[in-house]
């Protein structure tokens, strides 16, 4: 493509307005008028100019590229001065390509309506005072191969998935500044009726019933709900929670744990927020144990009611998200039918009367300030003798029958309370999909801004060091990155089979262990992540304007709701345990032998001296070696979590004793064996693909996400002889020849998360300092 | 001691109102009111009953003790129910030793009287629902051998060390509820004002001055004013950071800056906050980078005076604590004289006039909303060709002679730049300090909370069990309080040899490394515990009024100011490097010799075979084992890293290369330097104490620190041959068994901190749910 010298004058301006993908509608008119008025461009130029300028329609990637190849090209041919302004090199660019008649460029006429053009692209005041290289080419420093760069579009569809239009969809429309709460905003009253009015304004658009049954307004689309709930999280994260505690937690309770009748009478106006509702589980005696919640609800077989009660100050509902502006409650507690407890069941409490006004027995006290979540109207509930119609049981799993006698299909108390709960696992797949994105955003940030901050002169005499040219910062954000990546693929299935299994099929198990596991994973690592780029960005991450701040304190809680990691992690040990000893059961001899067999073969293969000292890069490299290393470690610990239980057994010990001696050990076989299902699903998805350069970024990111993975348990891999001391070191090397390959891509990896410069907000992100 | 049935009959509640120290002043006329007023008691026990209630002079350790043995064996003779109240429990103890006359003790007036004091003491809402021994005695469940449990507060005096009687002032002081400021006020304006006017209150009170010389209001007492630093992070960090700037900062600048012309004129008026001041250093463009500021210091002969002028935008001063309250401001600034940069000087330069109203050619822009210290009016400020005095320069290192020469005691400028940051050390000293004071504070929250908060039921049919009785909550725990407990003997030693060193010696450089090292680890320690602490207490940490939500957002930026961790890092390792050269430098062939000859007899000590392997519990549990481990670790990363900048100077790499390649290097070296640092003094620590129960408790807390350093790191000790796999199985072993004997004490451990209940405020440390 050869671009007229016209249209060579203003190319850095488009190339730069659009690099991140996002040109304020708003603008829009006024770009355009300003081209309109460039009387030294012909109309064809003109005509072209304006269609690049459609933020519904922009240029493809094809048109994107020819003009970076036009940069360059004009650009080479002359000595680029290390501090020109994008308006200047458009001028002499287009001076160099005009041949001999090129006054027309010096006119003082001609350069103003350039600039004007520059600040009606909103880019002068970020760009102009940057170099050419800096702003254009951030890899210029560590010249990147150009046959490697990969495209940051192509790369963010195979991140979105499947869900993609809806996420853009969604993204959309919380771009509105409609969604933006100033930060100083600081009074939760405040900020709690601004995020009602927005929560509000999402149910309208349907967003809110997008789970639900068309009949009842929705998309019948479980996933769908998940793929918007993690995109919200790109924005403001009191909205978001108080969007799922709304549609997910009370409006998923009615739709899960009710029946039909539940499902006609509430279900639409749940989505609409006509009914605002909360989930009140959890008391003030009893999170993590909800099988032993101290709240009854006591059916009176008289008047067939139920009355729902609070015995003591520690049995009130806490923490109680929507406390404050619901109508109704879900309340569990345990259902007692003719002084027999049927375990924890589900009501239906109204709290509220059309006034607003508490109805008689119920009484809410405010939580006061979080950490964050402030415009989350989070508080404490207790209920004395609160009677309430036996149809406001939720009676899916378990009901009253005419006569005034218990029913349930699932006979075995514990069953039935681990199927209602089962019934609830959406939260934690959403919350998975949502730390992971509270994770990318702060990485686009820190990664952004540390390719324009400058410190201490190393490299270069005229100009600092890019912070993110120094290893320990490459290494502090980096192999977050590639967990973000590695994390989008894992909850990617996650949500597959969710959405495969919802409404209780015998796939449930799996998705519950599964999500227990990566919603811990996934909340470590947003803490993890958030915590290492604020520090990595100084001073300037300290301040509200550059997001961590919020970050940080909304997102925290991620690691203790929908299940505290440690008591989750578990869970899913000893989901694995079970599933080792089915197998043991349905095997018999043959499974033993299999396992004493398959022990053998694994410690044949993988601790083979050779292997172990194997430091060769190649074989470092190879997803073979990876794969060996999270099955042996995964393997080990639940081979050798199973022996020690059996040996406690063995001799006598109780239950209780031995949980608490092996606790440790099961915690560490559950990181390890959700961190080996990322890496599967990364394999699967890898191997998927066709060759291209984005199969080759995303082979690099898997290579650091499992390398590291290896490199930071070295320890146990070094205590089991899985590898030599020299093998742990020759990972290190081959890791820091990784993250410089990463190095002049970074910018491209971070672009592909697709989070819109207006939701990523930061100003360090943003303009130049 | 033997106490009649009218004091028993009290007795739980004086136990459980002292035991934490803390009798409410304000509330001591009333108890007495009410002990007055119970007139079934004899004047005798009213009189020793009202002498128990005097805070400044409360019961002694052995009144105490006496209390608690009385209770014990009353408690003994009869069946204490599981939630006996303590007044049911006082008044069932008096009517067993009442022997046969005992119904006074079922008179319903005698039972309300007790109920009044137990209001009065403030322990009523609190505890009556606890059960005794939970309340009473939360070791209960893990039996302590009574000979074992050390007297908190003994260990509090370890701990305290030469300064505890200032801190016990500063502690009174700050516990006044002026110093309260409710989680309520978000406001930052608010909050800076309520901040302002209690730096005021600490100036009134001499505590500003404290560490400049009599003459100027001071007590000449670098190390009181760290200590009293140290002792405000108990409080409101806001305070405490406005308080560093003003005194340590400001003040600081001005007193080991300038000169006695500078003392005489402002060093009182700093000390009293007649004159509010800040510290003008960091550019928006320059924060670690001091050196490359661009702000210009220019020296005009014909007038005498010094023109402060900032050039770009980006040369503006970033993030300056007090920039809003202020009428001058230390700036830092290039200085020109007779057109030769002479390097970074500190120019005194007035922002306000009495108005407060900035004068000509000062711009100052408010930072905004931050993620903690909302207290603190941090901002920007711009300096358009500011014109001083030439006194205004502070000139103790460099200055302006008669003539317009530059004059310097320090010829070469990078020496004087050094010299000049070095004299601002106190800082740094500081915040290691602070860093621990926040990371105590939460660990003394979480901890507290663990026993009292239960959770399943496991290990007891009737109860659930205590959250510090499972071993994950153990490991999460009590390596961080063993950390805090190391670095408060290491930080202790830091404040000695600071004070020593103070106002320029040669030790000073020893002093800076140290600081750079402890600063960094500290606040790192700081970041991690209350992240820790704050997941550890669940849904209840995420509460503002639990304290963590400040604690974490307030401290987050210690990692950052006074020196970014990582670069302070590379600092200690250069100077480490420096060390060594000069050892080589100093002693010749010989030291080269003794160094080989110090690799090889460390390699022969400790890479011995059968040390390696050696997993004997007591090996392990020695000092030696650990000593071994801990300078064999930073030995080795020094001369590898020295080995390695050699052979790259070998292979002629440019300086900057060889930095950059050996930066993650250098980084770990400094680590493990500080760690061993931190080691030794515990060490030293010990060995100076006589034989003692607290003596013993201490032990543990330092086999704790290091091993489980030792287990954090064991990728590398094991990558390096100088552990085997099942030596650090066994060390795992070990450290469960610490873990287990740390824990019927572990309420003692944070006792001893001694960070007073009105302090610590957090609600779930206080009350029982």
């Amino acid at each position: 493509m050869k671009y007229s010298p016209g249209i060579i004058s203003v190319l850095p301006l488009f190339y730069i307005g659009w690099s991140d993908s996002v040109l304020s509608p708003s603008e829009m008119k006024s770009i355009q008028d300003k081209i309109k008025g460039m009387d030294f461009l012909s109309y064809d130029d003109q005509y072209t100019l304006i269609s690049w300028t459609d933020q519904k329609n922009p240029p493809s990637e094809e048109t994107f590229k020819s003009w970076l190849d036009a940069i360059k090209s004009q650009s080479a041919q002359m000595k680029v001065s290390d501090k020109i302004s994008l308006v200047d090199l458009g001028l002499q660019m287009a001076k160099t390509s005009s041949g001999a008649k090129n006054e027309i460029w010096d006119a003082p006429k001609v350069r103003k309506s350039i600039e004007e053009l520059e600040a009606a692209l909103g880019v002068s005041h970020q760009l102009s005072k940057l170099s050419f290289y800096q702003s254009i080419s951030p890899e210029a420093e560590h010249e990147i191969e150009e046959e490697k760069a990969f495209d940051p579009r192509a790369m963010q569809s195979l991140l979105d998935g499947p869900y993609a239009p809806l996420k853009e969809k969604a993204k959309k429309l919380i771009m509105d500044s409609f969604f933006d709460i100033s930060k100083e905003v600081r009074d939760k009253e405040e900020m709690r009726n601004l995020v009602l009015d927005q929560v509000k304004a999402l149910a309208r658009q349907g967003y809110g019933a997008y789970a639900y049954p068309e009949e009842y307004g929705g998309a019948n689309s479980p996933g769908g709900n998940t793929a918007i709930f993690e995109t919200l999280a790109m924005g403001n994260i009191s909205l978001l929670i108080k969007f799922g505690v709304q549609f997910g937690l009370f409006g998923g309770a009615i739709f899960q744990l009710g029946t039909k009748k539940h499902h006609d009478k509430y279900l639409k106006d749940t989505g609409t927020l006509e009914l605002a509702g909360c989930f009140a589980m959890t008391e003030t005696g009893h999170g993590s144990n909800v099988r032993d919640l101290e709240t009854t609800a006591v059916y009176n077989p008289d008047d067939k009611t139920i009355t729902v009660h609070s015995p003591t100050v520690a049995a009130g509902k806490e923490y109680i998200g929507n406390a404050l502006h619901s109508k109704m409650a879900v309340v569990f507690a345990q259902l007692m039918v003719n002084n027999k407890n049927q375990g924890i069941h589900a009501v239906l409490v109204p709290l509220r009367d059309e006034k607003h006004e508490t109805l008689p027995g119920i009484t809410v006290k405010d939580n006061g300030y979080k950490m964050g979540l402030n415009g989350v109207d989070n508080g404490r509930i207790w209920f004395d003798n609160v009677t309430v119609p036996l149809e406001n049981l939720l009676d899916k799993y378990g009901g009253i029958d005419e006569n005034g006698n218990y029913q349930s299909s699932i006979k075995k108390e514990s069953k039935r309370f681990f199927t209602m709960l089962g019934a609830l696992v959406g939260g934690r797949v959403s919350l998975a999909l949502a730390s992971n994105t509270a994770a990318k955003k702060s990485l686009d940030i820190a990664i952004r801004y540390s390719l324009k901050r400058r410190q201490f002169s190393n490299l270069n005499e005229d100009q600092e060091t890019l912070i993110l040219d120094y290893p320990t910062h490459q290494w502090r954000l980096f192999p977050l990155m590639a967990k973000s990546y590695g994390l989008t693929f894992a909850t990617e299935t996650l949500r597959e089979k969710f959405a495969g299994a919802y409404g209780g099929s015998e796939e449930m198990r799996e998705v519950e262990t599964l999500a227990a596991g990566l919603k811990s994973y996934a909340s470590w690592h947003a803490t993890d992540t958030i915590q290492e780029c604020r520090e990595a960005c100084g001073g300037k991450g300290y301040l509200a304007e550059n997001e961590f701040a919020d970050l940080k304190a909304d997102t925290d809680i991620f690691t203790t709701f929908e299940g505290d990691n440690h008591v989750l992690l578990q869970l899913v040990a000893k989901a694995l345990l079970t599933d080792l000893k089915q197998e043991f059961n349905d095997g018999g001899f043959m499974a033993v032998a299999r396992h004493v067999l398959q022990r053998m073969s694994s410690s044949v293969l993988t601790l083979n001296p050779v292997n172990t000292r194997n430091t060769n890069a190649e074989h470092l490299l190879s997803i073979d070696f990876m794969q060996s290393a999270m099955t042996f470690r995964s393997q080990k610990l639940l081979f050798s979590l199973s022996d020690r239980m059996r040996s406690f057994i063995g001799k006598k010990l109780a239950p209780p004793e031995i949980f608490l001696r092996t606790q440790t050990h099961m915690v560490s076989l559950a990181k390890a064996w959700v961190e080996a299902f990322i890496f599967e699903e990364f394999v699967k998805k890898l191997n998927s693909l066709p060759e291209s350069k984005e199969k080759e970024a995303l082979r690099i990111m898997l290579q650091i996400f499992s390398l590291h993975a290896i490199y930071e348990d070295k320890g146990w891999f070094l205590e089991n002889d899985f590898i030599s001391g020299d093998k742990s070191k020759a990972i290190r090397k081959v890791l820091n020849k990784l993250m410089r390959q990463v190095r002049p891509q970074a910018h491209l990896y971070v672009e592909a998360f697709g989070i819109p410069e207006v939701l990523r907000k930061a100003k360090i992100a943003t303009f130049a300092e």
